[in-house]
C-alpha cells in the first residue's frame, strides 16, 4: 500500500528527509573553499525550506591531508560547525561524512553530547565494509546517528553486495544509502535496487537513503523512483552542485514533494545570491557529454573533470580513450 | 510480456524508432536559421547513427508567415529538402511537422510520389482535432505516413482528452504522440498516459509516440519510461537542443538503447562540429530555474526564455509573477 500512497502525486510521505549536500558533494568542485557568508545562508536557507538534515562536509584527518591544501569543511571541525550554527536550535539536523581510512574517528569524532552534529555518514568501498562497521559501532557509542553509504555499488556484483549489505544490517547503524557513485544506473535499475535494500532495512530496522549523481541526467528521476520504492533518505545539492555531472537538484525535489513544510523560495534566493556567482567565478559542475559516457561505461568521472578542465571538445577520441582504459 | 522484455536492460525492441527532431524543435531556439553545411552533416549523422527518421522542420505557410522572418526550414519546401537529400536513397525517412492552421496542406503537401518528404507529423491541441484530421486524411490520401501529435495533454482533462483520442484512433493516422509540450510530467504519470495510449492504438492498430521535454530535467527518464510501456515511437534531438529547456537528448537515448544498429560516435562527431559552435554564437536551450518553474507550474515557457534572455536572475521574483498570471 505504502507505495500506492506514494504513488498518488497528491499526497505526500511525512516521514521521507531530505539531506541536503550542497557543501559535502559540491565541495569537491571547489576543495571546500566556501565563505563564511556561503554557509550560514545555506544553514539559513536549509532550516527555512525545511530541508531535514544540512551535511557540513567530511571529516577528514588532519594526518592524511595538509589543512592548507583544502577549506575547512574537508575536515568539519566541531568548533567551526558551532561557530556557523551555535547550539543549532532548530529542526534542521547536522551532518558530516567519514570516509574509510580518511578519519581519526577515534579522535575527531567527539561524544555527541559535546558536538553539534547529530548525523555521522560513514561512506564506503564494498571491501571496506569491516573498516566501516567500526566507525559506525565508535559513532552509534558516541550517541550519533549513523548512516552507512555503500559507494559504487554498480561495480559490484549482486552476491557480494548484498553480503555486504548483510554485514552493515547487523551492525547499529540507522541508514543504508544506495550510491550511484557513476551516475549508470537507469531508474528500473533504481527500482529493483531500492526493493532489495527495503527488505533487507524492514527486516532490520534501517532506514534506506538514495545518493544519486546526474551523468545521465536521472538524478533526480532516480531519486523519486526510489522514493516511490519506500527510500525515506533523499540526498540533493542546490543547482545540483556536486562532483563532475553533480547530484539531485534540491529544487526539482521541492518542486515535487507535497509536503506543505518544504519552500522552494528560499532555495531560489540562495540560487540568485550564491549559485550564480560561484558559476562566474569558473566553478564548474552538471551534465555534460564527458559525464554522460562515464555514465553510460559506468567508471569513475575522473577523466571526465579532466576533459572539461582542459577545454576540450574532441568527444569521439575522448570516447574512444575511455574505452581503451576499459579494455 | 513486452513490458518485462522491454525493461531487460540488456536486450531491445528492433521495433523502436527514433525520430530526431534536432531542426524541427531546435528550429525553434534559431528560427530555422540553420546552414546547408549544417542540414547535410545532420542528415549524414542521422544514417550513419541509424536514426530512424530525420524531421526537418515545419510546413508553415507563406500566407501566413514572412519568409524574411525565418531560415527555409520553417516552410520545408521539398525542393529544399531535395537539394540536402536528393531521391534519399537511405534508410533514414524524412519527415515535417504541420501545425492545426498554418499550413496550407492542400497546395504544400504535394503527392508523396513527387516527394523525398515521408511522414507528415500533425501538430494538434485537442480543441482542433477536426481541423487535424483533415490534414491527416489529406496527407494519408496523398500516400504519405501520418502522425498526430497531440499538444499540452497535461493542460487538459482526461475525459476530453480520451474523446478527442477516440476521434484520432478512427481516422487514418498511423501514429499518435503523446506530447509534454511544458516538460510538466513526472515519469510515473507518463506511464499512466501511455498505458492508455497504447490501450487505444492496440485496438486501432496505431504506434504510439513520446516527445518529451526537459523542464524537470525529466525528458530523458519520460521517453524511457514511455518505452517501456510499449511507446514505439521516440522523439530526440542531439544535446537536447529544442525550445527553452529542450528535448530528450539523442545522445543519452542512443546510450540507452542496446539496438547494434544504433551509433553513439556519429553523434558525437557532429556535436564536436555543430553543437558547440552552435552554443558559442549564443544560441541558448537547455535546463535552467525558469524552465523547472514553469515545468512544475504546468505552464508554457515563453516567460522562462525571456527572463534568460534579459540576462534576469532574480528566481524568486519571477517565480511569483508566474504565480500572479497564474491566479
Amino acid at each position: 500500500m505504502a507505495k500506492i500512497a506514494n504513488s498518488n502525486l497528491i499526497s505526500y510521505s511525512p516521514d521521507l528527509k531530505i539531506v541536503d549536500c550542497t557543501m559535502r558533494d559540491g565541495g569537491l568542485v571547489n576543495n571546500f573553499r566556501f565563505s563564511d557568508e556561503f554557509v550560514r545562508d545555506l544553514y539559513n536557507t536549509c532550516i527555512k525550506s525545511g530541508i531535514d538534515y544540512m551535511e557540513f562536509g567530511y571529516k577528514a584527518s588532519t594526518d592524511i591531508f595538509d589543512e592548507n591544501d583544502f577549506g575547512k569543511w574537508k575536515f568539519c571541525k566541531d568548533d567551526d560547525i558551532r561557530a556557523i550554527v551555535g547550539d543549532n536550535n532548530t529542526d534542521l539536523k547536522i551532518s558530516v561524512m567519514a570516509d574509510v581510512g580518511r578519519t581519526n574517528f577515534q579522535r575527531d569524532i567527539i561524544p555527541k553530547n559535546e558536538s553539534p552534529i547529530d548525523l555521522i555518514r560513514v561512506a564506503t568501498y564494498i571491501t571496506t565494509i569491516p573498516s566501516a562497521i567500526e566507525i559506525i559501532e565508535d559513532a552509534k557509542a558516541k550517541g550519533y546517528e549513523v548512516s552507512c553509504n555503500i559507494m559504487a555499488v554498480s561495480k559490484v556484483n549482486n552476491e557480494e553486495l548484498f553480503n555486504g549489505l548483510n554485514e552493515i544490517a547487523n551492525s547499529s547503524t540507522d541508514f543504508i544509502y544506495i550510491v550511484d557513485s557513476f551516475g549508470s544506473f537507469y531508474p528500473e535499475q533504481i527500482a529493483r535496487f531500492t526493493d532489495k535494500y527495503v527488505e533487507l532495512g524492514n527486516k532490520y530496522n534501517k532506514k534506506i537513503g538514495i545518493h544519486a549523481h546526474n551523468n545521465q541526467q536521472l538524478a533526480f528521476a532516480n531519486t523519486i523512483t526510489a522514493m516511490m520504492h519506500d527510500a525515506k533518505m533523499l540526498d540533493s545539492t542546490i543547482s545540483g552542485m556536486g562532483r563532475g555531472a553533480g547530484n539531485c537538484y534540491t529544487e526539482s525535489l521541492l518542486g515535487f514533494l507535497r509536503n506543505p513544510k518544504y519552500k522552494l523560495i528560499p532555495v531560489m534566493d540562495f540560487v540568485q545570491k550564491h549559485i550564480v556567482k560561484l558559476k562566474e567565478e569558473g566553478n564548474i559542475w552538471g551534465y555534460d557529454i564527458p559525464y554522460l559516457l562515464t555514465g553510460i561505461l559506468n567508471t569513475h568521472p575522473a577523466p571526465a573533470i579532466k576533459f572539461i578542465k582542459d577545454g576540450r571538445t574532441d568527444y569521439s577520441k575522448y570516447y574512444h580513450e575511455l574505452l581503451d582504459n576499459l579494455l
